[in-house]
């Protein structure tokens, strides 16, 4: 794995969630960070995981976004083989509508700590806030960024209840 | 790993899962199988994960026991780098009682299962049950000691309601 | 009934569950695993299921998959009158989509285990893996079926996240 | 198995459920009904099972109250095997508080009702009674200590929230 | 109220209600057992509901069914006004799908029990099955029928998965 | 019953709810608001329950504080007989932890509201503050007492997180 | 903000929640009572917020209703800086259909009570219709208008299930 | 707020929260990282939470951790007042375990993340850990002494199941 440039990986359990995680890459592209998504099965690819998650920070990146759903495996593995930060997004899972992917992601033992989000769509795009979040105590302009994307957002919300 | 006659594997997250884990292996011995028993963290020491269970079936283990809490990715992420049999047993957790344990460890993706037994103790001593049931399945005289065990637990069972 | 040398049974309690128990018998023929399934309701047809659980060892069979919705007590109840393992799936119910078939099959107290796998058509595909994973414990050639399985499934996941 | 004059069978799971189930045959003996218990398990005791629940007409039985907790298979399989009024209390398991018990007891599939009463203590007291409700329909006398009885309940009850 | 020789009643807290509480209309047909059903909410018609409860007996009536969805109090209510034995369907609601139902019904304090079923039309046929089962106590003719009904049920149910 | 210039009235399904309910009284008191309390069981004593609820305006009474456990219909049963704004709180139960006493006050249908708060001892403490803070939208003096009271909880809140 | 004679403000977290607010508005408007609704985003426009809930009462408002959906802390925000009465209604959430909006708006810890009223659209006429009880206290006009609304609406139950 | 050194901030809605939020401090100072601690309640000092929130980036603050209990909005609510990153600890709760207080931490709407932890001590240990990772970012001296303390960590774990 050649060293790289950059900051966030995106990486899920399924090509399936990639509907979901894309709205990271979405926030992450209207923050102007760069990132990149793969799909690492930690049941089905365990030595991919093994390989991505040991070699990551010496990839170059600085934050790691794992979505996964059901028995969500994959972020708190990707936490137990790297020091950076792990942003868990837990996938809607079908039977059971993403409690089962909450609590497999969120709950990890003392010492290997994962960054839960919410449920789907809405921890997908947190997720990419959050990692910009974090790159940003380094990186001013990111955090200029940050702070435009804020108060755009705020002012998009209109009083009104309709149109 | 030296090559082992011992049938079966116990592992468990934490040596504070051995008190309910040890119910495996006390059926275990009550239905004369040899076992292993030892801590392999998958967040603390996923090192030792990988080569456990990569190199189980080699070690000449038949089946593998998996205790875990919380977050318990232990038994599916051994699951995933081994061919055989992996039980799971939801380890009661402190705030949620288990019910993270149980859909960490049940709700395994199509391609890897996971063979999850009750939350607990009961789950504990049914691993050990269960473990002697699959490899009954080539080996008459513990088929034989297994029949005798199910006849004796029925027999057990008093009607009267009080002593 | 006759002695079988059909190693996997496949039962389930309403010709309703059948299109998710079906992914159990698809991976059993990709794996090259004989199989029988039939309709034995604990509710209605318990009689049928005595039958069927007393007789399954004697008929030649080796492992049991079994699957229900609601109250689903078919795996609990064959594995009570039986030495076979037996796999559970919970079948997705209409209100509760399958978590009381999922704590209905796996809370089974010390005794007599189910193995029980995920809720739904997941749950069906890795009880048919399974059952193959038990199955070859004792057969080498199944096995080595097996280990190209699970190779070929590692292989089919691709990294990128779109076509 | 003798013709009975004994109008109700308590059955349970397991001895430890007497404590719980005690508490039905408390109210059958305040209300004059007269009552026999028994450890019946579903999953221990199959056989001991089908005989009862199979001869529970003929030995004169008219209500069953069957108590069991976890993955509470009995009151759903005695109710498969007789037309008689089947009551089952979800007796209050380890982990999941009767939870379990509760969705195996009640969400039995259409064609086999049981009648479910709340977890614990409670639903074992109110088993009691509604089993005496029941045969107070072609019982002049109960009928009327039942009505004695809910008068006193209703006296028994204090406006005032102190002694 | 007259005197009314129908035996059973049924309610439900909404018109709505009806598509589910019919099955167990349908069910009390199959069985030749009469039924009236109304409308009484205890929340918009508490007055129909002391009415319809407290004379219940005296029209009559031996069963009382009742269904109810969301903070359903329509059968713990009957069931404090009567001796009659109610039996409670809880109807699949919006949001919670029938668990807030099913918990407002089930779980009364001693003293006033209400005979529960599952969730929705399952429940709903099962209430109809389980009057008949308590009418026929006393009426042979229907314990004849009933028991018919078994057999058929019994035999309807194919061994075979698919057509 | 008298008509009474006492504004609240605490009722509640059984003195076992005393000690969580006397909070309300207390924070009640604080704020100078009479109250009178008695127990009032929907289920055992419907007709008190009748005779306080639709009683209640006549009375004099201006709101209703109502707490129960588990099935708890008190709450909605009361709001169903009267148009004063009935506050419900949810009892913890023994097994479920308040989670039945919650859903089963809350999920009231449309038409008739219960103003719902937190499960147990917070609950009952917020609904004697929610009784003050709707009676002082027509009483100056208790507005004062009532914003003092709010001034005073948040200077009473130290820095600190240590003494 | 100029001094208003409006007595309700309805505000909630997000425009996609008016289809489920708007229900509150509807029972106003029936009644009688005068609204505003506005969008307050707790997250997205927290000074909004402090702004709205810190001068609600200068402004005028005898009652807020606050709706929101997931992570709900308008309700209990809104609650936290102002002294007014807030009914919280929770919308229903896509991934736990509400159970989180639920828990996030009733479980307030002691001292700043929030009136929760149930899940969706029910919830929010029932805040509506809340919210004209609590101002009818003060509003005899009002008082007489809720009486007519609550006999029409006993009146429009009719009894037979079907038309 | 004077301008403050200290990269973390630890906030907490009660001071009962403290004996679990001081796993956060205590591995800081295992990991070299400054911290402070004060008490910041949302619902009962709100401008202090607006003060704190919005102040925090000005003071020098890199990273917050705010633990809270039941409906709580702490995390939430600070994070939608900064651009920092906060880690949410839920709290665990008296009645619900946490599982309220889970899901009103995790469940924020897309737009203001709150990186969540576990339930109860293992949360606010990782969270503390978790601040770590993210000033290790920028930070090598602290990089180091992480890997240093994960090294540590790993070779702690025995694999003796017993002493």
């Amino acid at each position: 794995m050649a060293t790289s440039a950059t900051p966030v990986a995106i990486i899920m359990g399924s090509r399936s969630d990639w509907p979901t995680m894309k709205l990271a890459a979405d926030k992450l592209d209207q923050l102007g960070v760069a990132w990149e998504a793969k799909v690492v099965s930690a049941h089905r690819t365990p030595e991919r995981l093994v390989q991505f998650a040991t070699g990551a920070k010496a990839a170059g990146y600085k934050v790691i976004i794992a979505g996964a759903g059901g028995a969500a495996h994959l972020p708190g593995m990707a936490a137990s083989m790297t020091e950076l930060p792990v942003l868990g997004v837990p996938v809607k899972s079908k039977a059971l509508k993403g409690m089962d992917s909450l609590l497999s992601i969120v709950q990890m033992p003392a010492g290997v700590p994962v960054a839960t989000l919410a449920i789907g769509e809405a921890g997908a795009a947190n997720a990419g806030i959050l990692a910009a979040q974090i790159l940003a105590l380094s990186d001013e302009a990111l955090a200029e960024r940050l702070a435009a994307f804020r108060v755009a957002q705020t002012e998009s919300v209109a009083e009104s209840v309709e149109d």
